[in-house]
């Protein structure tokens, strides 16, 4: 008997209840019950996203967001800032490549702050550039970058929108779309929407619908205007996920009922408990400004992690993240997004003694695990 | 307490057994658990699609990978040949213009049959045409078109590819891809696989593939070389839609159990016993080919299509579908494709045979039933 433990960053834990829910018989989704379900999720998701603006919906992985983030704002020829530093910022660069948006990239170590002051040069270097495209947490490296700092910003630059994949992000911590000034916001909803992957997200600000007139890329199953045209029917343009949107509104329910900031609250705690558990190990963090979504740890010299990723995962039932590309076997990671509660992070941390135990690192058990309960102790 | 009958041209009815494993707590992707159930779909896909060649899924509606059908096979400026006779004919016309593809449309009046010299005089007239894109089923009308034979005239332009939208006619009937030189065949969830809407599939030959390493338009999300590369390791590009290709796993197990065979004999017969059952009520059928997958009937004289499908629905309790675009009001419809046996056939017709009367149409109660009963008889 081998209990799963799911800490990975995205998919998360589905709430027994949402899955449930997604195991009734479909409806069909050109009548008045579908209708009324998207009535009360548009509802929800501006609440989440904290705009009065509409919050599109798509049936897709979070990147049919980022393309269309891309391709409903941009001509061909335009210039983008992108934030490379990790492979979700490589993203942003290559979906501009694709379409032949030029980017102006601003290169910073992986798992390294962000300093707005970066952009801020950026923008006056290429007062043209039409977009600064980031992340709310570079999900490859644990790191949450400054959105407030860049948005207040960039909103001086009638000509530049402020774009944020906040996939990893958007129900993690404080990201209030129009008091921050955020032009697109993107979601996903295998993070912390608690839902399986499938469904994608922008909110889009009136700034943004300005560029939209004027955008000339090619799109058609990510056309931005049709979406918010039929959402105003309580509708979607092509054939939705039915079953994920059923899902979430029960998900965004929940979140609604314990509200944004004991969510924010309770991610930060758990964060906060994951680090400070690694770190009484002897362990480093690997992000200067870590986000409460993922928390990616330093495998100790001489211990590669990979093995530390497959421990947990094969032998003592956690299921994190290992490292990418260039971080694979330098970091394992955990997230304590969506799902997540202060067992989770006990959990973890007790599986990461096991492993480290196992793996002939030294130190004295019991030291993690006691550090993240004192961290937790009043949550 | 009124029990609810879903016979719409997607979503269709889920088997209880398939949502209850999509209600399974959701794993990880990037794991060999998931790679497993992978690496079991794509053999599945193989034999449902009857190719030797890679089917590609995509976390998408079936748009998605119609989409994915101009994209990755044409550049800007390219012809192709779309034949429009219904709502998803248009849809073939309205990718090609959103990307720059000029189209040479062969018009057939909405539930006219296709006549396969068109297509060949299209071909002689247009030689440099890339592409013939042609639907399946034409949902919105009931009308199947001949694939065999426009695909037995295309296989002898090397410089054209035959594309086929069968989202309403993979799983419904024969379509062997290899056999009958379809170059590209596209297929959706949530029809005859019995599935949720989310997940778009794309079979494609190796002239297809060919093609793809011409094609200069510009895609990301749906980028399909780079989707073929990342399933040679039971992987997908982006984040899948996790838990419906868990779903597709069971779906098409129970579909291969059946055998091909039989699912195209037995919704053969069901949409027979519901086109007769129909006309022995005194209907017309709208389309001169009717599909097996979905029946379009005529409204009869003086009665409103859109007060048929409402009072099926409404009062009823079987869920078909209305006419759409121009022929709203005309026509309702009622499909046999996915898991439908021959009770839904009866429970349609009966609740056909309780709304005429409730309407004011003048038939001797039963007739339809028991004319549909007669051909069910040895199914």
């Amino acid at each position: 008997m081998q209990k799963r433990y799911l800490l990975a960053p995205g998919p998360t834990q589905i709430p027994p209840e949402v899955l449930l829910k997604m195991a009734e018989p479909i409806i069909h989704h050109r009548n008045p019950l579908f209708e009324s379900i998207v009535a009360e999720v548009r509802e929800n998701l501006k609440y989440l996203f904290e705009t009065k603006n509409e919050v599109l919906i798509f049936a897709s992985s979070g990147t049919g967001a980022m393309e269309g983030s891309v391709t409903n704002m941009l001509s061909a020829g335009d210039k983008a800032i992108v934030v490379r530093s990790g492979k979700f910022g490589d993203r942003w660069a290559n979906i501009c490549k694709a379409y032949g948006v030029e980017t102006i990239a601003i290169e910073i170590p992986w798992g390294d702050a962000m300093d707005p002051a970066d952009i801020e040069k950026a923008l006056k270097n290429n007062p043209d550039a039409k977009g600064v495209y980031i992340q709310a947490t570079e999900t490859s490296t644990g790191a949450k970058f400054p959105v407030k700092e860049i948005a207040d910003i960039v909103k001086n630059y009638p000509d530049t929108l402020m774009v944020v994949d906040a996939i990893t992000g958007l129900g993690v911590f404080e990201l209030p779309q129009d008091k921050w000034n955020i032009d697109v916001l993107v979601g996903g909803s295998q993070k912390a929407l608690m839902l399986p992957p499938g469904l994608a997200f922008a909110g889009v600000s009136d700034k943004a619908w300005e560029f939209n007139k004027k955008s000339k890329l090619p799109k058609f199953y990510f056309n931005w205007a049709k979406e918010f045209a039929n959402l105003q029917k309580n509708q979607t343009n092509f054939t939705p996920a039915i079953s994920l949107i059923v899902g979430l509104r029960e998900s965004l329910r929940m979140i609604k009922e314990e509200g944004l900031e004991n969510v924010y609250r309770r991610i930060d705690i758990l964060a906060k408990a994951t680090r400070e558990g690694a770190m009484a190990l002897g362990l480093k963090i690997f992000a200067k400004t870590p986000s409460a979504a993922v928390t990616a740890i330093v495998a100790p010299e001489g211990i590669d992690g990979q093995a530390i990723y497959k421990s947990l995962w094969k032998k003592y039932g956690v299921t994190g993240a290992g490292g990418q590309d260039q971080l694979k076997g330098k970091i394992f990671r955990i997230a304590t997004l969506g799902y997540a509660d202060k067992y989770d992070v006990i959990t973890a941390i007790s599986a990461l003694e096991f492993t480290l135990k196992d793996l002939g690192y030294k130190f004295q058990m019991g030291v993690g695990v006691a550090k993240a309960l004192e961290c937790l102790k009043d949550l």
